[in-house]
């Protein structure tokens, strides 16, 4: 049986044996039970478990009940402990740091029961490359909704993005935690489907080609309900950046007005009005949406636009260096489980149908003695304008509002209106209200529990804590998310981004001006919980810190490139190599520490450039000494360096990533062999197969063109060709096609020896089967040859021969006495008269072939 | 104030809340004292857990004594835990296996003590490439001493190399423990001694190109003492090889001494004695020894024989890719060290001076109170056989074990007598003892006590015994090592490796029948502590399991090369993927489980073949439905299998294996950026050229190919394609090919950029020539219609519409009369006939023309 944990924890820390010396079992135990009353205490801690200790031992290992015992071995020790530092998380659930123990998340342990559970699981809800980004930019930037989704994801959303795939790196190549990171796209929601119907209007009303006139006549139309909006928006802001748009329709307004009154030619109108078009896009869409929005009816006017922006999102990622999450959940794809879902809460009693919508019971599920809502933020709970802006623009009109018991409640599933895509429910045609998204994501995937959800600040209420709530309700627990971390805004230059402030940032600018590395390193130096500022001075931090490590590798690779023998690149080490050992080692236990505290990169990055400046402190003065520093110490720092940076930023280089690498040039700190074995004798060329597969590929679809045109018009010559290529050329350079009759040739890198020998027994087969053959051939032919010999034989020729049978024939070559001279009886006669005419038979057939000139 | 351990231990087992529910406080103390007299039970253990839990929720988190105050945030536990498994290895010291807990061994905290323990210490004696095999030997098989030193490290040493390496690298890279790998290299020592100086003197002897006379002399008085020596030998083993010796000898003599008697020439007699003298080496430098051995006094020849072989040993380790050590300390570097250890293990009471030597007092040690003499093998004190043995062939002679108190006593300093290197030392010129390098290694690299010393199985007793023993006496303490592993033995097809077997395999052999990573397959398939059987099975099994895995490797990335869009790479997953996915987590859970079990990597490799083999059957399952399989989940699947072999054999590629790449082409998983970051834009295109051009070339001449036969047989459809092939799909890829008519085609690698540009302009130029062409042919029309409508025009008709010149005309339509009414004169009427009879050939030309029918 294995030891349990306490007894292990007991152990642990055995370091002085003194505490306990001087009392009897009984007084152990007395002191023992008095230190559970107490508040913990370390040194207490450590005599329970010198305590225990004795107790094991004696139990256990010297049975004899001596402690020294000769022939036998003595007792043993494990080494004195320290409180090494354990990895503690900001949880958003409590406020404070909660350690994340191995034991208990990093689920390599077996399960045996049906716990579905089994792995570290980090959910993101960064997905707001298509209408998440909505919702953040609701609740931090309120103006800048209705424009911001459709644009390229700016920097606010990298802050998010870069700093979860920093925290995902770090639990999974630092702390090798196994990570199954989870990220959900939202394809189904009020705004998505709200700007999908306007951009499809818009173009539509374009394509009609209006004249001047008309479009004068629809902007004057649509401004009047802008105007009413402007007037009586409050929001700063907002209201700053609707006075701009109508500033720029206003400008563009007044000189048609003017062309048009002076009743100017249509070269000088017509351009006009395209202006005034172009600026009033945002106004005019808003119109003619409310006009025939509930005429779109084709479910594919929904889906373009979320699918053309997650492929924007992933080429943002790529050029960032963002992993790609392990699974991808689109709502669009999880509509029945949603259905299921939203049934499940109703049947727990925590949801309840009201016209054709689903809503779910707030004040039922805060009054449930082990539920309570709003988990994150507790304060939030009535705030309408949050909870408004949470349900969604389409979804509080008055009469949606009224169907709901509480204000407080929120929508699980929408019945759709006209000019709504939807889908098939118990309740009638509806779509998913936006909280359920994740919640039945994670019942799909994850189970009844997370360990990590991940999500920016803005989102804690309500998205969040609906979350929570609809998932504890469906799962009947409390505990469907561990540790709930959120990541902190992103300023520019001191300022809040905003589109009224001009200083909106996107991905694509910043990479412009950044490489991807550079980025990086700013985050990394900065704390992912609190706000970071993108500024010159940031980008600029981080542009020396990379020129300070990259010098230091620079050196280090030249200290390594010196010529040495082989027992040379060992040397003893001094006090010098001692000190800086033991600063190594310091700053290791410092980053460590830092780490373990809410992934502190921040202070990492202080610490390993301090290690870096005392290894270039250490180099420095060994060469004013003239001496050389020592090789394989300075190696160790260097790839103990560079290890860390692969952990924070290494990139995974898959397939996509290659098409697209005019994205991701920036040049991280790669592993480059990332499947499998290299191929042999290529030690330098590691990255073989990401290099050669393109040309590869290339040879392999000609060569398969080839070979179908050669089929078609039967072109032998060529076929031989192409196989040539496949079993001769191709082999010597370690590949393998692979032809799949009516499927793609698979091109594989393979051991050059391993092909060789495929193809030698591949050949000695084949020859076994030509000398088969050959053979085959070669009977047939001695068979022919020995009928032919045979035909040429006259029948009258044929029994003359045998004088050792006949001693008479007749004129026709036919015998009529045998051996002895006796006269061949009738029935001897008649058996030989058979040969002989078949023997004719044959003869005639021979003579007619010469005739024919065979 | 960080929460000590134990609080933090009694929250994370917080599962089942029922267990004290019943009780008050006072009643739930009782509980937990009487658990503290208990043996250890999961189910006490989480009570206990349980109870500190609801005293810190009521201390801490709500200070209002409610456990369910709205409008605050609600309590929160951490995840249920499971009993996730910890690394345990076997020790040596206890003979069971003991738990290797993070919580102390990892030395990442910062210590502010002057502890100088800093880091998981290492340290390996599996130094035998010089002398310490010889002592593994001198345990294992008795009779191989004397030559084994000499020859390379065999694949007994490579039981030890590998097996440490594999442990060393799951430590680092999987348990990520930080780890100094420490080594020590013998090269003072009796045997080296012994055997550099005869080295020496037999050069010497050859040198001087003795006389078939001398040698015949010289070899008979050699074989008295050698024979004598023979006669007196009782352990078979070495006595089989003494006699084969003997008869070597025997057979070299005869005919010299044939050829001696019989007065042959020189040329005859001068071969057959250089026969005798190489067949007589051995006997002959022992006789050497014996006479001239004192007079070596040149401290040199002692150091050349020890280098040699400490290079050769570093070549091996590079060729099986064994990682070097973080440090690496020789005897011959730390004889100051050495003389100070021993002075203070004399001043501590634990060590005499004799006659210029000084001995460790074992019984001294054995009696203190806190110490233990043979911790390791207790039942052998006294195996004076074992003692002597690892005293030395230098240091048994009568007098120097009379030096002893006791005959249990072991050498810490030895005299040195003439012919032996000498060194300064307070008791005169002496040389250290075997057992003392490994102590003073660590006093003065790892300090105290070092986590992890392993070892050979037969290095126990005494060597390491004695080792514990003078470095405990040093430091005064019990804990000099803390964990000591030792590695089990390894068999020839089953039978002892021997030199009388004939079955003595080297390093070079074997990686000349396999490569390093079949061989590192071989050992990770067996358990690093039990008898290893290295056999034509054992290396067929490796090879089938490497074979097995790439093929998995290489249908991964061909899954991987389907093309797909940007979105299309993330699919939805099925219960198909679900199953795998939990497989694959089993799976992992199975080999982190067995990896803690004193790292078992056989049940690793079993349980990565069994993932494998589920992935295969997936992946077959989804082919026969004609769907793809997911790519995000196998490329999962395989980078994580790729790992756990770079976690167990990948190559450290510093400058020095660089140099000699010869000996490691055997090619292992490797990371093939070490240090840095790479340089911008040089990660892809290293050395591109070289790289692709061999299949660029293949490309190149097989498209060739197919256009000779495509324009022999005149197959249009085939040189399009051909010309696709060069205009649009290479350019794409940066490949130019230049077709010249009759000669080869050029394959150029140019920037892309730049032959999209190049296509585009030759595009162009196509273009203007096409529309220039057009053009000319436009105008020959033109021109030729002009001239038909001149053509058609009959002679009599042609001057009839002039009236502007003329006024009459005669019958054929010919002008007589100027406008003016004037005849015609006779100049102007000749030209005009001209001009008639030229239109009257044109006119009949296009009457001919209309006959013909154009």
């Amino acid at each position: 049986m294995r030891r349990p944990a306490l007894a292990v924890a007991l152990n642990d820390y055995l370091t002085s044996r003194s505490y306990l010396a001087g009392f009897s079992p009984s007084q152990v135990d007395q002191k023992a039970f008095k230190l559970l009353h107490r508040p913990p205490d370390p040194r207490h801690v450590h005599a329970l478990r010198w305590y225990r200790h004795i107790a094991a031992l004696q139990q256990d290992l010297v049975p004899d009940g001596s402690m020294k015992g000769k022939r036998v071995q003595p007792p043993w020790s494990p080494p004195a402990g320290t409180d090494v530092p354990q990895l503690r998380l900001y949880n958003s659930l409590t406020r404070t740091k909660k350690t994340l123990s191995k034991n208990y998340i990093k689920i390599r342990n077996r399960s045996t029961t049906s716990d579905k559970k089994r792995h570290e699981a980090v959910a993101t809800d960064e997905d707001h490359s298509v209408a998440r980004g909505q919702r953040k930019g609701t609740k931090s930037r309120g103006t800048a909704v209705d424009r911001q989704v459709y644009d390229a994801s700016h920097m606010g959303h990298a802050r998010s993005y870069i700093s979860f795939d920093i925290l995902r790196r770090t639990l999974r190549d630092y702390f090798k935690y196994d990570v199954l990171y989870c990220m959900n796209i939202t394809d189904i929601d009020d705004k998505i489907i709200k700007r999908a119907r306007q951009n499809y209007l818009l173009d539509q009303y374009k394509e009609k080609k209006p004249q001047a006139a008309q479009i004068l006549q629809d902007v004057l139309s649509a401004r009047e309900p802008f105007q009413a909006h402007l007037v009586s928006t409050t929001d700063p802001d907002k209201k700053q950046m609707l006075e701009r748009l109508d500033a720029a329709v206003t400008a563009a307004l007044q000189p048609l007005q003017a062309a048009m009154e002076g009743e100017a030619a249509a070269e000088v109108v017509q351009p006009l009005s395209q202006v005034l078009l172009e600026n009033s896009k945002d106004l005019l869409s808003d119109w003619l949406d409310k006009q025939f929005g509930s005429q779109v009816t084709e479910n594919s006017i929904f889906s373009i636009l979320p699918k053309y922006w997650e492929g924007e999102y992933h080429k943002d990622m790529e050029a960032l260096n963002v992993l790609p999450p392990d699974v991808l959940t689109r709502v669009s794809e999880y509509v029945p489980e949603i259905v299921e879902f939203v049934e499940k809460v109703v049947s727990n009693g925590y949801g309840y149908e009201s016209n054709g919508s689903v809503y779910f019971d707030t004040s039922k599920f805060d009054t449930s003695p082990q539920h309570s809502y709003a988990k994150l933020v507790p304060e939030a709970v009535g705030d309408q304008k949050a909870l408004q802006e949470g349900e969604g623009d389409l979804s509080i009109s008055a009469d949606r509002l009224s169907e709901k018991k509480s204000p407080n409640d929120f929508a699980l599933w929408k019945a759709s209106k006209p000019g709504e895509p939807s889908w098939d429910s118990p309740w009638g045609k509806g779509r998913p209200g936006w909280h359920i998204e994740c919640s039945a994501m994670a019942g799909s995937i994850l189970g009844e529990s997370m360990d990590i959800h991940g999500g920016g600040f803005d989102l804690r209420f309500p998205h969040h804590d609906n979350e929570l709530a609809q998932s504890e309700a469906f799962f009947e627990n409390d505990y469907w998310v561990r540790y709930f971390l959120h990541t902190g805004h992103l300023t520019i230059a001191g300022c809040k981004m905003s589109k009224s402030l001009k200083n909106f940032i996107t991905i694509k600018d910043a990479l412009a001006k950044n490489t991807a590395r550079q980025l990086r390193l700013a985050f990394l130096m900065h704390s992912w919980k609190d706000t970071l500022d993108y500024s010159s001075n940031t980008m600029e931090s981080a542009v020396q810190y990379e020129k300070f490590m990259s010098e230091f590798f620079l050196n280090v690779k030249d200290i390594l490139r010196a010529p040495t023998d082989i027992t040379g690149r060992f040397e003893k080490w001094e006090a010098a190599e001692m000190e800086l050992n033991n600063s190594f080692y310091d700053r290791k236990a410092a980053v460590h520490e830092a780490l373990c505290d809410n992934i502190d990169t921040r202070t990492v990055m202080d610490e390993m450039r301090v290690l870096i400046g005392h290894s270039n402190s250490y180099i420095a003065s060994r060469k004013s000494a003239k001496m050389k520093p020592n090789r394989m110490l300075v190696e160790s720092i260097a790839v103990y360096l560079t290890n860390m940076m692969k952990a924070s930023q290494h990139q995974r280089t898959h397939t996509h990533t290659k098409q697209s690498s005019d994205l991701t040039s920036s040049g991280p700190i790669e592993e480059s062999v990332y499947i499998g074995f290299p191929v042999r004798g290529q030690s330098d060329n590691i990255d073989l197969e990401s290099t050669v597969m393109p040309y590869l590929t290339v040879l392999s679809e000609f060569r398969e063109g080839v070979r179908n045109i050669a089929r078609e018009q039967k072109v032998m010559q060529l076929l031989q060709l192409c196989d040539v290529v496949r079993d001769d050329t191709l082999p010597e350079l370690g590949v393998r096609l692979e032809d799949h009759e009516g499927l793609p040739t698979v091109v594989k890198l393979v051991d050059k020896e391993t092909l060789l020998k495929e193809r030698e027994e591949k050949k000695q087969m084949e020859e076994e089967k030509k000398r088969k053959k050959e053979e085959a051939a070669r009977k047939k032919q001695e068979q022919e040859m020995a009928k032919l010999a045979k035909m040429k034989v006259a029948p009258s020729q044929m029994f003359l021969t045998e004088t050792d049978k006949y001693s008479k024939f007749d004129e026709t070559g036919f015998p009529t006495h045998d051996m002895e001279g006796k006269e061949l009886s009738k029935g001897q006669a008649k058996k030989l008269r058979k040969l002989y005419e078949a023997q004719e038979k044959l003869h005639n057939e021979f003579l007619q072939m010469n005739l024919n000139g065979n």
